[in-house]
């Protein structure tokens, strides 16, 4: 009995606004961003310990970073690793690994995360996502985790929920009314005045005929590409059909091909410390900082009248810094970024 | 006929101030600071050609930097390159290499010069070079050059000249009334308001029978220890003798040991862009800016909203930099410094 509880980690981003921590070779996912000795991918591997046994962690990456999945998570097996051929947003990722799961355990409960967030409050994010897999397995629902906002974010997307009455089976879970696109800062102020808004994690939580059954009504196209290859997942012939049919994908995103389309969707409001690490600025917040609000990563780094920076080096062997406030100091491979915090937006533009 | 002319480059010194492009194992005379393609060491070697032909030139410097030598002058003879076993300051080094010289060209005039500064007007300084070796090939004088001040700098030591007359021969040629040294800020601006005050600039020609009688009257003690030698100058035994003698030296400058003592000193004023780069302000000041006063040496370096800052890169491949003013940003072998150019004096601090 392999359990029913599966885990869906997609690690196919390629974020460049980490560069040069971050690179499309090398994206943050697989990088120890917190300087703690385990990449993203791996914290978000171990913040499910115990809730999914590891033959039923699945990870869904590019072909390119197979290896780097192989290495960084060597006790799932390699089968468990999906590999995409080239880039296709959240849907079909979701819809691939969604058929395969069902080929080997048509009553599987799925768990979906992205791999280059973090959590802080693991035994907090733990009982939630157990208690969410507990609800999905008695119910066809499609749950998302709603991140309870303390500032008018303008980076994230919203989920409105309807509090006025939680689930007979579960008081913590509540329809949602509607999803909203990430807002300008008046809207996120009006939504964080109202209690009933919250940030969207990009973790869902479905048992495997859910999901399988919504892209069926929502995304036939998609469904039948991935449908049709029933009789060869696991097999030899799988990767090679793959890597013919996934370009067919339409590039869509989870959230606008089911979520926002589908009746039954429910939130489970939750607070477990969790950031998407989408900016320099939000690793600064979740990293460990002296007492100058200074956070560094790296070997030998000695700061003098610094403040409120964060030094993050690779390949440097020693590093000294005077006199900058405010700043981003990274390296990685001998490529050096020293960057304004407030100008980070820039980040990409100057990587290029 | 090998010529009369000799050239003395002293190459010993271990400077940390430009740390980490300058360290005790690699220091700055060894160093292509301006981003030329030269050292500064090759640099000196080159202001100096059709002046002294190149068995006549001569560089003193420490056993450890030996190969380095060799290797960025492979021109020069081998046994022109005086290995010091230990640092002893300027006056035993010129010693050394005095008593040298006296015995393979008893009839030699030399220029000695530092290794690790640079000169602008290189057709200038060649013009006053040859014009105080010609003059020294028929006197006894000791000439020091003294730049014509252009700011009230105290990192310098002051020649004090009597310019109410000049030599007979040579009207370039002043007596020196006294050697300053480096003063404070109100003290220099009292020099340079009056027009007799020059920088020394550490570079001084006489006769090999002026400089060997000078040692001999000033310092008799240092003068026993390369006189005794001479039998052994040119054989083998020359450099074992000198790395047991060489340490019982006085550790003591030619300026103190020679120039504020003998009588006959004069000064060639003179003005072709002199620096002694003892700071990175005075590097950035010497090196090609771009039109926001930035100096970059080193491979793909992009500069944003950056200004008056210099940027020294040495095995970083990529570096792009945002928002600072005025700062060093420095990398050598591994070893990154970002520091305001105006705490530039705190680098040997930062650096143990």
């Amino acid at each position: 009995m392999r359990g029913r509880n599966h885990l869906v980690i997609m690690a196919g981003g390629a974020g460049t606004r980490f560069w040069p921590m971050s690179t499309q070779d090398n994206p943050k996912q697989f990088v120890d961003v917190m300087g703690c000795g385990r990449t993203l991918l791996q914290l978000t591997y171990d913040r499910f310990g115990g809730i999914v046994p590891v033959e039923n962690v699945w990870v869904v990456t590019s072909a390119k970073y197979a290896d780097k999945v192989y290495e960084q998570l060597p006790d799932i097996p390699v089968g468990n690793v999906l590999l995409e051929p080239c880039r296709r947003n959240t849907a079909p990722c979701i819809a691939y690994v969604s058929w395969k799961i069902k080929s080997v355990d048509p009553k599987a409960n799925i768990v979906v995360t992205p791999s280059d967030h973090i959590v802080v409050n693991v035994p907090e994010f733990q009982r939630v996502v157990r208690s969410a897999l507990g609800f999905v397995a008695e119910s066809d629902a499609i749950v998302t985790l709603g991140m309870k906002p303390n500032r008018p974010e303008t980076g994230y997307g919203y989920i409105q929920a309807d509090l006025s009455y939680s689930t007979a089976r579960n008081k913590e879970i509540y329809r949602v009314d509607s999803f909203k696109e990430k807002p300008d800062v008046d809207t996120a102020r009006k939504y964080i005045m109202q209690k009933n808004f919250f940030w969207n994690a990009g973790i869902f939580i479905w048992n495997v005929s859910t999901i399988v059954n919504a892209f069926r009504v929502y995304q036939p196209a998609l469904s039948a590409i991935f449908e049709d290859m029933l009789p060869v997942y696991g097999t030899e012939a799988e990767q090679k059909l793959i890597d013919e049919r996934f370009p067919l994908c339409e590039n869509i995103s989870v959230d606008y091909a089911i979520l926002e389309k589908a009746e039954e969707i429910y939130v489970f409001p939750a607070e477990f410390g969790w950031s998407d690490l989408g900016t320099w600025g939000s690793l600064l917040q979740n990293m460990e900082k002296d007492s100058y609000g200074n956070a560094c990563t790296g070997s030998s780094i000695s700061l003098y009248e610094t403040s409120g920076s964060v030094v993050h080096t690779d390949t440097l062997r020693r590093v000294v810094v005077q006199g900058l406030e405010g700043f981003i100091v990274a390296e990685k491979d001998g490529t050096l970024l020293i960057c304004r915090l407030s100008e980070e937006q820039r980040i990409r533009q100057f990587s290029e």
